[in-house]
């Protein structure tokens, strides 16, 4: 029996988890069961109690950026925690925006008949428990509480041990609008403590999780993945490739390679490297260089792309395996569409590519040879996002094959059951 | 370096582990590009290789059952390992129906448009590399090998260490049939060693191997759950309920029942626990324990049921519990429905479950609130199964939530990718 320290009490950390993972099972066995509109009451009166409860989420807020100081954390990391009037009502709307969903739970996603009679259907049905792992940013509990709410789900949250009193704010207003639809308050929940053998507790809780969804940095998510025996819809790189090919238009390729690498650096689809068919490098190329480079953004390029600018910096190998996130661009010319391809297979982390062409054979060749959770044609790679796929909010982007692969909206939270109608039928 | 004897020589075992899986990931880039096609040509190659091998088959299989008398293996599991003509040319055109099968790759699950003008698809690709651990029964090697080439993905197979020859001389028809339509002979391989050191290593080689489909008993299930770093979709228990509601048509009820325990007591489907409503066990269950009773099924039944016929045993708590794949019944009177969903929810393992009743609000009740991967109104549990289904043949029967559920037949050996079509869009 481990005994912890919380806030107000100590506590016996196994038995609290025990507990809390079976009121998340009873709670998400009630919440299956909800109807559309009952869930959605849940939700407007969660947005409507975060609006009622601005100044009690600014204090606890407080706290944890006092507590953030005194541990001296770098400023974007206290930027990420620092909740504002403006972020506040952002996350009421994004709750609003949520329960504006389809619900998934309940809808046919095939059905057949069959010679004998029998009618099948495939419907969707929530997953179960999802736990969510986080770090810095407060606002994830009412964005991954609201999605997993909305697909019928019960949610047992982690938030970065930084946000422990602003997360426990936007609890207390999530359970209140749970409260206010009749639905259990338990059916989101945060651990009860921030201290961090609570975490590997819970990724031990198969019987009670479902499934585990870490956001955030790779240290997080490669020891969740090591540490977990629950299925973990992981998000790992993004190193995305625009690829430029021989039938490319000169301005869309130099505008959508722009706004690739640089619309936010610091998102999962940002490009990261540059692939240039080699037909088309001396024509197309020294723009598209010169526009970046003149934004801030460091070139590192093969020889090939070195000759067409100075300022290109010679790339080494580490360069085309990594993720920047930042003002980098790694740059190759390439021979044709098929080492565009090898580049990617062997480079590339699955994530989301993009071909910048006019001619559609080109443009199949490349779709139906690179495997990727995201293929764009002449289209940029930061529309990689649940959002632009009109899926409304995401709870990540999966680099998974397994079950859901790119973004992960409310149906990627659902699982299906068969239902099979029939007037008797005995098997022979 | 451990270094272990085969048959023939003795090798590194890691090495060949290694060398294993490069080439099982190799041959899987080259399938999933492979047109539909080609890779029905190579099923069909593999039918015809099987027929003209029928005697070096049997004389392998001779070998595997000399071994296995000589370990005075039991009858039944014998019996599963022997491989007469008819069963060899069951395989043959086992083969040839898997072909003919629609092939999954490629088509599309989804497709929407958005407001900027972006196409978006959901297309479905192979999973990749599938490895699967089974038991006595050779024909597995035909089978699995099948179904994951039909649906793109290279297979390693590991078979039971008793069928080793045999499984070796069908995994030769395969290769041949690869080779003939000039796909990588690679594309499904066999473990080398019936070492039990290989399926160790097998179960961490998580860079080569996307998933593990393991098919057998639970012992071999929970073995591999537990020791696998590569996700697992898992058939566990298949305890499996009727519940005869109130508005059930007599003899439906009576057929059903005996159906779906009696027409094999061996199978995932069979049920292994009766719920009445105990407005009709009067009327309904005397003529369903008499038939069942007789046929030499024994019935272990609470009080109520036991007051309807002196031959009913009682039944102890675990029996609720039990999944007994025997000519035994659970019986029990419940109050309503409520009751019945609260056991199956208690007892059950999400597996399949029939509800018998002529009032379809009976039915919406049970259909809805009965979380398991397959409820039927009105027909026998025996139809849990992928062919049944109209799937073709199945993998197996997935009682995980996370991506596969049910049935696991050439669809859900897939993943998928989103192809976005633009014309230049760049995201603001």
């Amino acid at each position: 029996m481990s005994v912890v320290e919380t806030f107000d009490s100590e506590i016996d950390l196994e038995a609290e988890m025990e507990a809390l993972g079976r009121r998340a099972r009873e709670s998400a066995r009630v919440l299956a069961k909800a109807s559309p509109s009952q869930k959605d009451r849940a939700l407007y009166a969660a947005a409507t109690s975060i609006r009622a409860h601005v100044s009690d989420i600014l204090s606890a807020n407080d706290k944890d950026m006092a507590f953030g100081e005194s541990r001296d954390l770098k400023g974007s990391f206290l930027d990420r925690l620092l909740l504002t009037e403006e972020r506040i009502e952002a996350m009421a709307s994004g709750i609003e925006e949520i329960a504006k969903l389809t619900d998934p739970v309940g809808s046919v996603a095939a059905e057949w008949d069959r010679p004998n009679g029998l009618q099948i259907s495939r419907v969707r049905t929530p997953l179960g428990v999802i736990g969510v792992i986080y770090e810095s940013r407060p606002n994830v509990t009412a964005d991954a509480g609201a999605l997993c709410l909305k697909s019928g789900n019960a949610a047992v949250l982690r938030g970065g041990s930084e946000s422990f009193h602003s997360s426990r704010a936007i609890l207390n207003c999530l359970q209140e609008g749970l409260e206010r639809a009749g639905l259990p308050e338990h059916a989101v929940q945060l651990l009860p403590t921030r201290d961090r053998t609570a975490v590997g507790i819970m990724l031990t809780m198969s019987n009670d999780i479902d499934i585990i969804v870490p956001r955030g940095g790779k240290g997080l998510i490669e020891r969740v993945q090591k540490e977990s025996k629950i299925p973990v819809i992981a998000h790992l790189d993004g190193n995305c490739h625009v690829f430029i090919d021989r039938g490319a238009d000169k301005d869309m390729a130099r505008d959508i390679t722009f706004n690739a690498k640089m619309r936010r650096v610091g998102i999962c689809g940002a490009a990261e490297t540059l692939l240039v068919h080699q037909s088309v490098a001396a024509s197309h190329l020294p723009a598209i260089l010169d526009q970046l480079i003149s934004a801030g953004c460091e070139i590192r390029g093969d020889a090939a792309t070195q000759a067409l600018d100075d300022r290109v910096i010679a790339a080494a190998d580490a360069d085309w395996d990594t993720e920047y996130l930042d003002k980098i661009l790694a740059v190759r010319v390439v021979e044709d569409a098929t080492a565009a391809v090898d580049h990617i297979a062997e480079h590339g982390s699955s994530h989301t590519e993009a071909i910048v062409t006019e001619n559609a054979d080109e443009a199949t060749f490349f779709l139906n040879n690179v495997d990727s959770a995201i293929l764009l044609h002449n289209a940029s790679t930061q529309y990689a996002d649940g959002g632009e796929f009109g899926m409304g909010a995401e709870i990540g982007i999966s680099t998974n094959r397994l079950h859901a692969r790119g973004p992960v909206g409310v149906e990627q939270l659902t699982t299906y059951k068969y239902v099979v109608r029939g007037n008797g039928q005995c098997r022979p």
